[in-house]
């Protein structure tokens, strides 16, 4: 770490959180990214978003492996390597005195000299921050259970993005999500186009039917809560299928569940405005929900934070 | 506009560009984005690029068009309507003393407050700049002609993401970009998946064959260039199919030309290593690149820059 890393120190007005940006930690609301990034200009980037609960990252190193496996995969190089990028994430989060927090880490492809459009002469970007944990729906709402609708708009295909590579081309998700709110419902699950569903805007979805779990396998994000549901439905001798999960069948499942770092396991209790069973969450999904968050403490999982 | 619109006033340290953010014109490479606007972060944004060439922009009004209807479609709203934006991209050029420029205006989503996930919430967010004009293929590299590649990436689909809303969902693109110059091609065209040619990284296609120009009419931008072309063609009695490209056609082709405002009609001579004709810009090429040029002192046009 340079001297600038010294430039802050844990402070009550960084409580809304701090950034790492060029060897220096910020307040993260000065935090900015040039005009000029193709991080905005192609969305040309990967990232990873960690989550920190009651003082520790949870599956850090799961988290890890998955950025610096999509980094290689769009052939970029971090100026960080892997246990500097673990010292930074700590510092952003002890530094803003967080106990629960989102933190996120994105490399870009970065600035363009002149005309010069070949991607492989920019030197890549590095950025990070942690803000006060994200609930992509509150505990209050995942207690209702969310309300939750098939889009119209098909998902960007693996073939043309890929999906295990975590990127922010969302466009799909946001057409989709207008779709949701028209029709009053909190989110969208978008299909491949064919009859399959894949993943909605920052979430897998598993669903329970004909007594077993279901998520999909293809064209989704691999995600760390969807591969921590797995474990612990497995442990529950609960059978997990993953493959592929037609509409037809998530209409008729007993019990549909989304899950996600900002979050962790969301039950939904309506599907396409029709209640799931008596419209509450169901007992799968609240059960794999409490053993998802106590999971947190298991000294497997956690890594605490050097606050 | 507001006073802070007079902060600086034309200097030669501004030669590198111009731009306009928050209310205040600064040095282009002082311009920042935040981290948190999802611009970056979910790449929920609409822009688009104008030339300005000898001291005018060309085509303005297509792209004050293009842009506020991009704007619409994605329910965003401007908080510069369309004569201030005119007035902010005139003023970046002049600021920067600029006579050929590059000057691209931005719609963002913004900055999201706490964990609500609502796009309707946020309020959008505005960037322009202007810098020196930028060629996707430099007058020399187009005078030997483009080595083009068909990628094995397809291009993200339509139903997806609609590419007439000008975007930056490039991850196709780039992966393309890569297999392109892996066997030494300098750009590279996508294919719907299914046969048919779209677009590449920031160009329309056009194909001279059986007598006739064909450019792609689905998953493709609306190229103002594009448009150019077809109105510069008819004018030579050349007729203009807007239809499918198949890639077969586009394999026996006399001809074949990209288009774009970053360098105009650009002729290809190689596709897929393999020499088009003698391997030189086909003669209809080179007629409609010189019109294009021609075109820009138009007064139809061209829309003087108030320097």
């Amino acid at each position: 770490m340079s001297d600038a890393a010294t430039l802050i120190e844990p402070d009550d007005t960084l409580a809304d959180g701090v950034a790492f940006i060029d060897g220096r930690y910020m307040p993260v609301a000065e935090a900015t990214v040039p005009l000029m990034d193709w991080g905005l200009n192609r969305s040309d980037l990967t990232y990873d978003v960690v989550a920190v609960w009651e003082g520790a990252f949870f599956r850090l190193e799961d988290h890890l492996d998955r950025f610096f496996r999509g980094i290689g995969e769009l052939r970029m190089t971090s100026p960080h390597d892997r246990a500097e990028t673990a010292e930074i994430l700590h510092q952003c989060v002890a530094r803003a005195g967080l106990r629960e927090a989102y933190v996120k880490v994105i490399l870009t492809r970065g600035i363009p000299v002149g005309s010069n459009r070949d991607p492989r002469a920019l030197q890549n970007r590095f950025y990070a921050f942690a803000i006060p944990y994200v609930w992509v729906f509150s505990p209050e709402h995942q207690a209702r259970g969310v309300h939750l609708k098939i889009g119209a708009t098909p998902r960007i295909s693996p073939q043309a993005v890929d999906p295990t590579v975590k990127n922010f081309h969302w466009g799909d998700f946001t057409r989709g999500l207008f779709e949701a709110y028209e029709d009053g419902a909190d989110s969208v699950i978008l299909t491949d186009g064919a009859g399959n569903i894949t993943e909605g805007p920052g979430f897998n979805i598993f669903c329970a039917v004909d007594g077993r779990l279901i998520t999909p396998a293809e064209g989704v994000l691999l995600g760390i809560t969807r591969k921590a549901v797995i474990e612990l439905a497995e442990g529950l001798n609960v059978k997990v299928e993953v493959g592929a999960l037609p509409v037809e069948t998530l209409r008729r499942a007993d019990e549909i569940f989304l899950s996600t770092t900002a979050g962790g396991v969301m039950p939904v209790s309506h599907l396409d405005g029709k209640p799931l069973g008596d419209g509450t969450p169901g007992p799968l999904s609240m059960r794999l929900r409490q053993l998802y968050w106590e999971a947190h403490a298991d000294p497997r999982y956690a890594t605490p934070v050097r606050y």
